[in-house]
């Protein structure tokens, strides 16, 4: 099926930028783009659809989240980062069933299309059967099972969590015509032995595959390792061979000059997390200089129980915004790279070369903002209306693989009504 | 007429905190709450609505913004202070016409409608039909005309905009049952003489009107004064008697204890506009400090050409998160108090007893939030949600005095059409 969009606005990608094409038109021959100009294509196409008043830009790549957490979105607002994580997080994880996890993956893919999201970049405890429900839902992700090994004598190749790890691999590694990345994952240094990250480093080079990580989110993060082995976080998975391959690196709110120098030179791809390392008092990483220093930065969300939501919208405005006010800097990140950050850098950290940007031969990753608001009027500049004055509610449609997935308000794909229902079922089930 | 609000949610006051009733009746007489309540009320209401599934709160204040300005929303982006003000902003503020002024003070209305605002204070070049607009759209407004005096020989009492602040006073204080109120204003320190400060202050005072100022926005300002006056800002306002009366003032960036102490003990209200301090680089208010010191501090969004909105739930979210993470402390700032930064405190600024809180007694200026939402389920906390996880497009009902002017994306009071058309003409005819 080809289906032309006309009459938008199209932020579309030339010479590694953004440029704005007034009033154009966007052709998609199935599951690609293959037409973008200011003039009308001579080709024919089976359907035509108005989009006056629209901006089209790529579908928006959440770097990092724990899907799983939207259940627990709201338990234990505004307590100290010890005590929400240990006497209320972690408690209601120990209850969660594959069911749950179900539902809260669910329950985050219908925000995730409602806001613009295509694809994202998960870290939860993710079994088969929610890679199938990214399936279903017509999106993509890169999935993991997160390693954690606080015994140097266990045996990493034997234990549950890499036998789950290698099994979705195995099983889901490429599904749905390449929808489905399966990524490796060590949980954090914290969290792991030095046998555990050297085990898994092995097995995803073996495999091509990516390497996902939390890495210096807290000031206690930092100094605890370097009490500890001498070296900071990032110098000691380097070490222990885990940027060895594609790596990306969530929060780096405390990143040494000298990190982010290696971080660069492995290529790591730091996922900045703003509105969550502020919610927790993590504090505000120097995304500025990782730009000026040439890394490429994708952006997160993190997970709904410390965010408190999927929205890359108000990740982005955020991203804009407090890099400027605290370096005292109006011109500290243009806004041009915070689009970037949440396109075409996520669609590298993923090792998606199809994806990310809007252009001949790319992937239909598409969505439409309705630029007839009061808020967005009048429409001076539309990259500056996107990053500053739009809210998530303004997308109106959110297509993958050219398959509209989402259209004013409904869901085509995911049964709204049954998933609130049984998330609210599980949040009273969870939270006693 | 009496209407009751049955089955939604309710953010009620008691005890100087909200109290969240679930499932609760809210009943209204005339422009009066006249029940709150679990139960339902005895008495017959001409009218029920049912409002299962939202949270009710107070109508949103925003404590400092400029609406003639939304005209000039996305324009000169990511510039320097200095550029933007004077090679962007100033030129265009130049040329605009009163009409323009009337279209772009209805654009605004029509945001803040949609966004849950029922009442602002303004500071802008508001001639009467300004007023007349905020009236025939149903809201509250606090308006002034701001002063400024770059010559020491210039009589205060005869320039032209004195003359144009108390015409504004004498047609306009007190129109619309009080929901008009007319105060004064000094534009800044650095852009005013002592003469027509000291004048300003008198003829406030006079009146009993309030006094509306910008304050210790960037570290520039506060030390230009003290290497002119040898005293701060604030200081400088105190020594001229602007605090003598009822005073408000935007920003307070770069306040010292000391300053903050003067403000506490003149009850000068400082309000936060976090988004717009961010956008210009001035910096981070010290906003937990000034709390824990006892000041009533309100919350503002500023104009829209350095926001680039008036969402005053964007406000909220970011006064909620930005001061745990530069402060390092998850604990820095209760959303509670950033709750009533955005409602109760915003009515003491203007001098308003009667609104700000849903009360019995209290004039019915209330939202409906729709928490039927993927993003704001499930609902373990109503205020962590409102706060956290909530956009501006979640609210589906806005009403001031008692009538509907917003519901369901449906404008009651103002033409959607005729106001963004007028206001995109405009723009196309201000920004060559």
């Amino acid at each position: 099926m080809k289906r032309l969009l006309k009459g938008a606005d199209i932020l579309a990608w030339e010479k590694d930028d953004f440029v704005c094409l007034k009033n154009g038109y966007l052709g998609i021959d199935g599951d690609r783009i293959d037409y973008i100009g200011a003039e009308p294509p001579r080709e024919a196409y089976d359907e035509t659809k108005d989009m006056t008043g629209k901006l089209l830009l790529p579908g928006l790549i959440n770097g990092h989240t724990h899907t799983g957490m939207s259940l627990l979105r709201g338990l234990g607002s505004d307590l100290p980062l010890q005590n929400w994580l240990f006497d209320t997080i972690f408690p209601v994880e120990d209850r969660l069933t594959d069911e749950d996890l179900r539902i809260g993956m669910e329950l985050s893919l219908l925000e995730m299309l409602a806001s613009g999201t295509t694809s994202f970049t998960d870290m939860y405890m993710s079994p088969g059967y929610t890679a199938q429900s990214v399936l279903d839902a017509g999106m993509k992700a890169n999935l993991c099972r997160p390693l954690q090994s606080f015994d140097p004598s266990e045996d990493p190749m034997t234990c549950r969590r890499m036998q789950e790890m290698l099994a979705l691999y195995d099983r889901w590694n490429g599904a749905g015509d390449g929808r489905i990345t399966v990524d490796f994952s060590i949980h954090a240094e914290y969290t792991c032995t030095e046998r555990m990250v050297r085990a898994a480093a092995e097995e995803a080079q073996k495999r091509g595959a990516g390497m996902h990580i939390h890495l210096s989110e807290t000031a206690a993060e930092q100094q605890n390792c370097i009490d500890k082995y001498g070296l900071t976080p990032a110098q000691w998975f380097d070490k222990l061979g885990a940027f060895s391959g594609r790596a990306y690196a969530a929060h780096c709110v405390w990143l040494t000059p000298e990190d982010r120098a290696l971080l660069k030179a492995r290529s790591v791809v730091p996922i900045h997390c703003p509105e969550s390392n502020l919610k927790l008092g993590s504090g505000v990483a120097d995304v500025p200089a990782m730009v000026r220093e040439g890394l490429t930065v994708a952006l997160g969300t993190d997970g709904a129980a410390s965010n408190n939501n999927l929205n890359m919208f108000e990740e982005m405005h955020l991203a804009a915004l407090l890099h400027k006010g605290v370096q005292h800097d109006p011109t500290a990140l243009p806004i041009g790279e915070v689009l970037k950050m949440a396109t075409v850098n996520g669609a590298k950290l993923q090792g998606r070369t199809d994806t990310g940007v809007l252009a001949v031969g790319k992937k239909a990753d598409v969505i439409a903002v309705d630029m007839d608001r009061p808020h967005l009027t009048p429409g001076i500049d539309p990259l500056s209306n996107l990053l500053y004055s739009a809210q998530a509610a303004d997308v109106v449609l959110t297509m993958a693989d050219g398959r509209i997935l989402y259209e004013n308000g409904e869901f085509l794909t995911l049964d709204r009504e049954r998933i609130l229902f049984e998330a609210r079922q599980a949040g009273r089930r969870l939270l006693p």
